[in-house]
């Protein structure tokens, strides 16, 4: 491999606030980005070299990115695989992770069926084609019970908790297409982990992250896990980093993977979902880690060696979402607390517009170089909440 | 202060690698960049909203990065103090720091009678305008001394030893113009500390770093510095600390500066030069601070809270250099081995060319998060270099 400039180019599909923190962890690797999204001035744009405009399944922007690119890759599941595969076909241009690994993971039902005949412990789940096929479901997996479509969901949109009969044709309707049903796990705490793939097999995972989330959107990342001290709570995050690399093996192709987990009070790991890309949970690796889960990805899919997934020290991560009611152009105040805070981290996603519940930045906090001492994240936690309600989008 | 898209606008006059690197700082903060530059798609070019191409002293192309930036900065001396107060004040956008700190640093002679007039240790120095004048300074100096342009010089260029008195002609000749000479310091290390001015007066400075030149271009920074260890190392530290701290009075404006110190043998500090602006030397910080020292220009120039300056771990960081005698295409090969190295970290600056001596990139090596051992940073050192020193131009 040799450096050059200008640099290898990587396509990306999609220029969101993921590929807007590629574009701040390429650059230093001497990896250039372009991006193609259905927005005019997307937050990538800034820091990338180029941002093309088109919807995720238009045939003519791919094109146009895999000519201009070296490898192509994705931060959003809503990339159409056939498109990509195609154009991938006719440029030469290769796709990481594979499209396969991207239309498996875009339908739920084959992720789940998939991952389970793999050995991946997953909820019980069944197909789901009408409101008989889930009054029948949940009969069998008891109430309540998830009813999830099994495309296009995302922040907990397209999932239906199913509390009672009463609620199965309101819950049908609600989807009113093909999907699928999952028993309610009654999890002690929800984790998180970074796999990733790289050339030649080589894989590795992020250090495992506790997630906490609120209407089923992402809230705050915890690093290291509030587990119990001593050898169970150390068990969980061993069992579930073997869980996430036996994920990996049933996945294709290389790139990083978010791979959201239950851990139940017994202490066994249950697969919850995947996301074939950088993660909101995995958002904390910025400043947490030696390497970022950016670089990483970065790293992975243009084939360079993986960098070390080392955590640096406790470090934990809030989201800054929209706490206004209609959409509206975005400002957002109270930001000094944050900029005045030792160890406290910014991360601005550049989104015009803000509404209820937008992902629009992210607050880090690094904790003392002193080792892993879990008992500080709990501090550390209260900290971040304190700094991120500081922050508003409401005048 | 609010936050909104697109983000408060910065203008560079420059976008080299610290352009660069300042563009990969600002984006989390939510900052843009335009930058301005000679040379078309320089180095900051593929991570900044924009880059301008115009010559250094162009009032066309300052005055367009004026209207459309909120502050403007500079991130090389040749940027020219006149046009940019003009432009400044003709558009009402601020330039930090201020033009008038320049003015007084691009004149090596100004700049030493300044911060010598405000108590800073400044090494013994004339003025020469001749070499008569040269004749007679060394001769109260003693021989060799150290002649200077005072204008324009950087990366020892500009810089000429006179080791005797039948040196006197033919140095003066080399410099053949406004210079000054300096007594040539025996020093025990070369230091160097980054220090910052905010908004409201705020100043700090990060960790003192040991710097090392050869043929007076910066190859290694070394941080802690390997002084002493004990009281007597500490209080060499504190020293160059404080006399930091008198520059930044002595200076106007906000921003980064880096000071180039001697520490002589009995323990003495004595300034060598000052750039205002990001310096190679606190490349280190990128992994080894909290916050960089290009976050924290950003910070400072924007007028945002300064960040914490404190180290995170022992931190070494290698300058890779042109290695090829004839300009040509950069072609730089054995990345492999940086990439494939836990905690080490490429920078590449994204040149087209490479030639002798040229900065093209750094590698940065952090060492155990186990505090501030400085026995460690002399492995690190060892390590770092190996590593550069595997990375070629050469085909």
């Amino acid at each position: 491999m040799t450096l050059s400039t200008p640099g290898p180019t990587l396509g990306v599909v999609g220029g969101g606030q993921l590929g807007r923190m590629l574009g701040e962890a390429a650059a230093p690797l001497g990896v250039e980005l372009v991006v193609t999204d259905p927005t005019p001035d997307p937050p990538a744009a800034p820091v990338v070299r180029d941002a093309l405009v088109g919807e995720f399944d238009d045939e003519g922007t791919f094109r146009e990115l895999a000519e201009r690119a070296d490898v192509l890759t994705y931060e959003i599941e809503l990339a159409d695989p056939d498109v990509l595969e195609r154009v991938a076909e006719e440029t030469g241009t290769p796709v990481h992770p594979d499209p396969e690994t991207l239309r498996t993971i875009q339908d739920k039902l084959v992720q789940k069926r998939r991952l389970s005949e793999a050995g991946v412990p997953v909820p019980e789940f069944r197909q789901v084609d009408s409101a008989d096929d889930l009054r029948e479901a949940c009969e069998e997996l008891g109430y309540p019970a998830m009813l999830k479509a099994r495309e296009g969901g995302y922040d907990g949109r397209g999932n239906v908790p199913v509390e009672s009969p009463e609620d199965v044709e309101g819950a049908f309707a609600a989807i009113d297409g093909p999907a699928m049903v999952e028993e309610m796990v009654d999890f002690e705490r929800e984790l998180a982990v970074m796999g990733c793939r790289g050339a030649d097999g080589e894989r590795d995972t992020f250090p495992v992250t506790e997630t906490i989330h609120r209407e089923e959107i992402l809230r705050e990342s915890v690093s290291p896990p509030r587990v119990d001290d001593g050898e169970a709570g150390e068990a969980v995050l061993d069992h579930a980093r073997d869980v996430v690399l036996d994920v990996l093996d049933a996945m294709d192709g290389r790139g990083v993977f978010g791979v959201e987990l239950f851990e139940t009070p017994d202490g066994e790991i249950l697969l919850n979902e995947i996301a074939p890309r950088p993660h909101n949970s995995g958002h904390w690796t910025i400043e947490g880690c030696h390497t970022s889960q950016f670089e990483q990805h970065v790293r992975a899919v243009m084939g360079m060696a993986l960098g070390t997934t080392e955590r640096r020290a406790p470090t934990v991560s809030a989201n800054v979402l929209g706490d206004v009611e209609e959409r509206r152009p975005a400002t957002l105040s109270g930001e000094e607390s944050v900029l005045a805070t030792p160890r406290a981290h910014l991360h601005w996603y550049g989104k015009h517009d803000v509404y209820e519940l937008r992902k629009m930045g992210h607050v880090t906090l690094v904790g003392g170089d002193d080792g892993d001492d879990e008992s500080d994240t709990d501090d550390l936690l209260g900290e971040v909440r304190a700094l991120r309600d500081e922050l508003t989008f409401q005048q």
